[in-house]
């Protein structure tokens, strides 16, 4: 009976990028992933999103009992936040502030509170293999609230350093995406990379819920013990593969526990 | 002896727009305009200003014990916000919303509080004439901050809406601009529209505090008690104006008193 | 002998919006519109559009043998062109310009000439109620080109207006909108304003063709000689509308003829 | 008898950065500029301009018989094209080609020829040291128009990109900038990296004229034969450093000649 029983403590948040859209042009089925996750990353107008998605999503989340999480990402609408720009540390710092500023406004005003903090897309590897972005992605952390943990993936750089400058992390893992036995995350392109089946998605779910592992892609277990799992929202089947891991959690009886420490109550 | 004295609660505040540079451009001498003015309007985003500019105008402003107030405008950088866009109301309130919490971030990494919010160029227009803009406007101050007063002219459509909502009005008056008889603004166009002389200004700077009176471009003396005047930084004497109107207010024992209640102690 | 029959020279051009996505953000089904219509209206990155996707429309309608128009909009990719801006009438004309200028470059790249322009959203709505509008995109097709037609609905204010100005217009009717008794479009929001349904709209398609005649909302029959008309490809049913129109008018032998004057050779 | 004396034929185009504002803001005195200069290189509207600026600036540029050059750069207005963006090559070629079919409009309307390319700021050095984007400006250029001059640096690898390509070189030399012994330019911050001396500037324009070569900052005296130099419009000292080449040159009795060929007749 090698098969660990989960445990009455076991759970897990269920993370999702939300309010990619921008203006008039959508991105990912909302709606359906805010009531299947219990943690959403909302975008802050500088990569995608804009004052009205914000809102409404803000709106949508607290009625779903999903908790939010600024994600910020570089000032690039046009590049969706994809691609590296060379941005002084100083520069940087205020444009993550002012997204973060922004998002709380409408967070209050929709009495859902910031939960979290992630980083979008080009930033999030700049920040892993760039010392200065990942300071001046802490720096403003800091001084918006010093209090708000980071969402990354633990062993990167960028998860030293705010560990480092004295803030709270909270550790990541991905459904959709495949590990190398180093446990970082094989690079999209190569054969395997992402994982588009949601049965090998829940299946993983349930592993890192439970096991506190992740098997990587030549086999290895690895430790992986997180507190949340990523589907990115921007890939095709991602509802289906939402929907599949929470079944798959809700059957191994993982509570779905959102970061704010609240219990998702159903879809 | 017709002249009244100032008494020793007279005080006005001396209020300009500021920051409204943008990326690699400059529009003003803020730095100057910092060391004259109790009262700073910083722009957002919208219609000019970029994170950098936000924060260093912010921390120069906490420096030189200047309030800052949110300078929201039409989301128009290319027209400078001096143009009118038919935005609809919730789009239009949440434009302002996003602003007002973008500036909060910075305010608040300087620990400069948001002290009033006033209204940018073609969107303050829009305010005082269409009543669908200045309840968007009232919908996202009440979202952000009910106790935030609005800085605007008495008398106009916007100021009864502003307070017929139950939010705070403060009293401005313009050094730079002519009075009609019915205490409106004299079109710019107009002969006489725009005051550029100094002096000029400074006399009614005076007036304005000590009498509480404004004279009209026709000679009619109207009443005009207002606690804050304005200098309109985007006119080439800006600075020059803003001197003499300080160095008047001081001869004649004016208190310099910014909206947040300080006493501006010098240049 | 009231049915009239189409004789061989009867033809219609079908037009459509094309290449209104945005970075990342995808809005319409191009691939398959390129294949039913005869005319594609490219936007210019001014209300939408980017230049990767400027140069793959033009790349993929030329290989549908698919004439190129430019749509130009007013400056305002968040608001999608949907919003009026009041810009002066130089600014504006010079706005369509640098549009026209930059689709021509990728037109010329892809040897696929700009066979006419047609305006887009709240622009052609100023262009019909305001002559300074009329007048400022008139002035940049001018500067541009003045032998390229402007595709419009007859008997509005911005048709005369062109012709007044010594270009030429292409007449064009809507299958997807209803018409007043006057021979202006019904408003949005009005009941039967919008056609869905692919069948009325295939009957539209062969009426505006055969007989050259309209049959308003109130069932008066219009004259409506138009060469081209437009199925707007922002509506979920735009392919199957556009098929549809397209089988109707094949089955009634009207010659599918693009306004660069090639007929059609298959979807 | 060392000096050699300038012959009947000595020319020297004398090039600057112009219409670099955007919307209200202004950043450098295009219009004395324009009195100086024989070439002036347009902003496009990625990095900095705007359509009436590029209107205005191509109708002055006109009446000084100065020839117009497109001056393309990275679509980052905030950052005024300073930053190095992660490009892929298919998009930043299309994004050259937006900003030449752009700027070609307001050339055409006000029957001033483009005459040359030159490449702005931070896409400047990814063209120099990465050959992807040197290759995407150079299909731009290429499905433009491939006569267009491409001004530059000889002796960089952008320079011998171009050549190989099949397209023309001008080479350019730089009155405001020092060079190393090896024919490269100081990078700005180190010392001497920028000459601010008009006299400096002056001496360098006559020597790159009548002796085709310049001193390093070694005191190496370097073979620099070239067509143009260019003073840079963003420094504050810029039209009295031009108005002291063009004097020095018209002295040494040296044509001022644009890359058009045009003869300069006057300031």
């Amino acid at each position: 009976m090698a098969q660990p029983h989960p445990t009455a403590t076991a759970a897990l948040s269920l993370n999702t990028d939300i309010g990619e859209g921008y203006g008039a042009w959508v991105i990912a089925d909302d709606e359906v992933l805010l009531g299947l996750v219990t943690d959403a990353n909302l975008a802050c107008g500088f990569h995608a999103s804009d004052p009205d998605i914000m809102r409404r999503t803000c709106q949508t989340a607290r009625q779903r009992s999903v908790a939010i999480g600024a994600q910020v990402g570089f000032r690039d609408v046009i590049g969706f936040g994809r691609r590296f720009i060379q941005v002084p540390r100083a520069t940087l710092s205020n444009d993550v502030l002012y997204q973060l500023g922004a998002l709380s406004a409408f967070a209050s005003a929709e009495q859902a509170p910031i939960t979290f903090v992630k980083v979008h897309g080009a930033l999030y590897h700049a920040a892993v293999q760039h010392e200065s972005y990942a300071r001046a992605i802490i720096d403003a952390v800091r001084d918006f609230d010093p209090d708000l943990p980071v969402l990354c993936q633990p062993g990167t750089a960028f998860w030293r350093a705010v560990q480092d400058a004295g803030l709270s992390t909270v550790a990541e893992g991905y459904l959709d995406r495949a590990y190398t036995a180093e446990g970082l995350l094989v690079p999209r392109g190569e054969p395997g990379a992402v994982i588009t089946d949601p049965q090998a998605a829940a299946r993983r779910a349930v592993q890192f819920a439970t096991e506190r592992t992740v098997t990587a892609i030549d086999g290895t277990v690895l430790d992986m013990p997180v507190a949340s799992v990523c589907v990115h929202s921007d890939s095709p089947g991602a509802s289906a593969l939402a929907a599949a891991a929470r079944e798959a959690l809700e059957e191994a009886g993982v509570a779905l526990r959102s970061l704010s420490g609240k219990v998702a109550v159903g879809g």
